[in-house]
């Protein structure tokens, strides 16, 4: 009901039917004729028809259109933390603090990362956790302990992951879930599949097939940039590989089978104006979530266990996958959800490939990387130098702390900055030139590296090929 | 907005929104508050678009919703020929002549096949029409003489048709297309595509995919056995074929991209309980309409055209076609649109692969088709032989005669049983042998040929590969 001339919003929508519903209780309670009821009936059933196909659930009198509703107005009386909006495709918060994570977990319903976990995978892996989950960025979890029970039985399990090639300017922001894939292969020393999305921005975008697709091949060079092992990892353009796989459209017409399109308008927000290409896209992300959409790394074997690292606004993706699963015979993939990385303005406001200064890009000279942050970005410090050292700075909404807790390795240094900062005794300059100089070698350590990614290794990475993994 | 409670129907709308356009008007005549003026406004306009979302199309004053809404309530003053309902999944007709064909060209909008289209046919090949052509079974085109003038110049075309393999069991029925697709290939020598949408039959029917891609094999042995020219002709199932080919997925996502729900809504009667399978499964059908789909057959020329020969209930996927055909830079397919096969107990009853007396079935013997038409076939005859004698039987209802028209070659013959049947001349006994006449030797024939169709010869048809055809 979005983008047509005299659209009503599902706030208009709401109100109208309030009103329509008074009328038609003054028309049956006056002199009115039947005729004249009988549409005024039928026209508050027609309104609510739209509310339902708008707002994904029926009007109910007392509640008006929640912020969940993609899109949709807050009406009066949501609080602060409703207003956090997160789907696939819009992260939305008022706070400079960000996404308030912890009534995240509870609304998506999946599980807190927390200590007996992080010491459970410690445990299992013999290896220190990643920085990522000893700092909370990696904060939610659907079935990881079962992945530890097979893990620790012996029994294979993979890895998924992917990106939406929409661009081919990638940020740091998006190489978090790389880099924790990165450890998760290494400690756990599994297969990894990471699917490129082309299909998706081809569809969402204004975007031609081929410029889809080289998109997805440059954006493979940052990935593979990452250090992921070649023999243990499998990279694919959807564009290509559902063209060349016995087992991925097998499946993905199997997942369409079991969705209806009431489902994803309920997960996903879709209307009747949607392309049929959105509308059947979820099953596509879902499809590598199932290990006979491999069969040149699994063979025929649908029962082996997958675990995905992602940001959590990929989630709506895989609850759909868990919840179609069982019904098609499969085991539910496991989820790693990671927070979002915050723009350098703050983590109310949003990174965009058309605006360089909204991130530090992976193709950032150390020059641009130092003057981007120096002014950019957004400071938790005070308005005056005296203030400061009197008052102290605050980490919650600083974005160059921010930006250590994801990049500085040293807990103890991180710390020390904390308190520093907090304290007064840092000030912000002091702050910002700690994270230039733990951004600048980390970029150009990332350059040279992807500039050792030829065209030959991208290819190999990029071919349906058997990869070597301990427990087959 | 058909399959929930308290549902308001087209025309239910349609007259709310005249009467809610009356109230508006008033309202702005009189002293009503703006907020009155302004939702009554914002309720019409929200009606308005519940309107377009259930017909397909805008609302107009003067016209109300019309016989074309698939589902759709008929009312009053609708004739017994617009009760007619045709669509990919139903054939319905109440008449026992079987289906108003020259109503369906006009609702669907296509142009008749006429004398002077048939003789350009036969001026263009050199060759007598066939008699499907002769006698109407094939009566209904869109742009065939576009097709006759690229001929004529030298420009390539080439041929598609499918199935859908819903069982083993095929009927005669089924072979009606490809009889005259094969006869098309021989007189235009141009190549062939063949599609099998087992993808589809898994998405509707109680089928798993090996099940669904088994039919299809099947079914290929029987429409190979129809004598197409292995050269010239290649047959693929959806499932195999996806996971093979680099240009099919690329033009069914681009066809996805541009078709949205509410089209498919209009053109299929979708609803929001359907799967997101069968929801983007006309993009599917679509994409074998251009030619870059078979990269292994013309490259990556997108500029072919193509001629589909279908029975007319197929075309709603083929106006979807042609309609997004040029808004991602592709000729319009053109199409030949065949009439239905009657069921043996008449015309306005249903054929079933699980009655096998409903139709002669392609394994039939010679005995079972003699009890089948003698038993089943529904007869125009008279109640007894001296009615019959004095009044003569009705050819227009008499499904052996109608059968006949199908497949006896003879026309002076089929014309002189006509006559002597309607006369009351020819008995109902004497006009089903000979119809037996005809059917026994057809399908033994057939028989014959399948039998000599071995698994090689089916895989070669159905492995991607170079066709050869003149015109390259």
């Amino acid at each position: 009901m979005a983008d047509e001339q005299g659209c009503v919003s599902p706030l208009e929508l709401f109100n109208c039917i309030a009103a329509q519903g008074e009328r038609v209780k003054t028309l049956k309670a006056g002199q009115a004729l039947k005729d004249e009821v009988d549409c005024a009936v039928k026209i508050l059933q027609s309104l609510k028809m739209s509310y339902r196909a708008a707002v994904g659930e029926d009007y109910k009198a007392d509640c008006p259109p929640g912020s969940l509703a993609p899109g949709g107005d807050s009406g009066p009386g949501t609080t602060e933390a409703e207003e956090d909006f997160v789907d696939p495709w819009t992260v939305q918060t008022s706070s400079a603090k960000g996404i308030d994570y912890d009534k995240l977990i509870v609304r998506f319903g999946s599980s807190k990362i927390d200590k007996e976990l992080i010491n459970r995978i410690e445990k299992a892996t013999g290896q220190r956790p990643h920085r990522f989950l000893r700092r909370g960025i990696f904060f939610s979890h659907r079935d990881m302990n079962q992945v530890l029970d097979a893990y620790e039985n012996k029994k294979p399990f993979y890895l998924y992951t992917g990106r939406g090639p929409s661009s081919e300017a990638m940020h740091v922001g998006h190489l978090i879930p790389f880099i924790f894939t990165k450890w998760l292969q290494d400690v756990f020393n599994v297969p990894l599949v990471i699917q490129m999305t082309d299909d998706e921005k081809y569809l969402w975008k204004d975007l031609t097939l081929d410029q889809a697709y080289g998109y997805a091949v440059e954006n493979a060079k940052d990935i593979i940039a990452c250090g992921f092992d070649i023999n243990k990892t499998f990279i694919f353009s959807d564009l290509d590989y559902m063209g060349s796989s016995t087992g991925f459209y097998k499946n993905v017409v199997k997942i369409q089978k079991h969705v209806t399109f009431n489902q994803v308008k309920g997960i996903f927000g879709f209307t009747d104006s949607d392309s049929i290409g959105k509308i059947s896209f979820p099953a596509i992300q879902a499809a590598p979530s199932f290990s006979n959409s491999f069969p040149h790394i699994f063979g025929d074997k649908t029962d082996i266990q997958c675990l995905i690292p992602c940001a959590i606004d990929q989630d709506p993706y895989f609850r759909m996958t868990r919840d179609v699963a069982p019904r098609i015979g499969y085991p539910k993939p496991a989820l790693l959800h990671s927070t979002f990385f915050p723009a350098l303005q703050g983590a109310q406001t949003k990174m965009s490939a058309s605006d360089p200064n909204s991130s530090i890009f992976l193709i950032d000279t150390a020059k641009q990387i130092k003057t981007k942050v120096n002014k950019h970005a957004f400071s938790g410090g005070r308005d005056t130098i005296e203030e400061h050292r009197q008052f102290g700075g605050n980490c919650d909404v600083d974005v160059s702390f921010m930006y250590l807790t994801f990049f500085l390795e040293d807990d103890d240094k991180l710390e020390q900055i904390r308190k520093d900062y907090s304290s007064g005794a840092m000030l912000t300059g002091e702050l910002k030139k700690e994270l230039i100089e733990v951004l600048q070698p980390l970029i150009a350590e990332h350059q040279a590296r992807r500039k050792e990614v030829t065209d030959e290794i991208v290819k190999e990475f990029m071919t349906p090929r058997k990869l070597s993994y301990d427990h087959q």
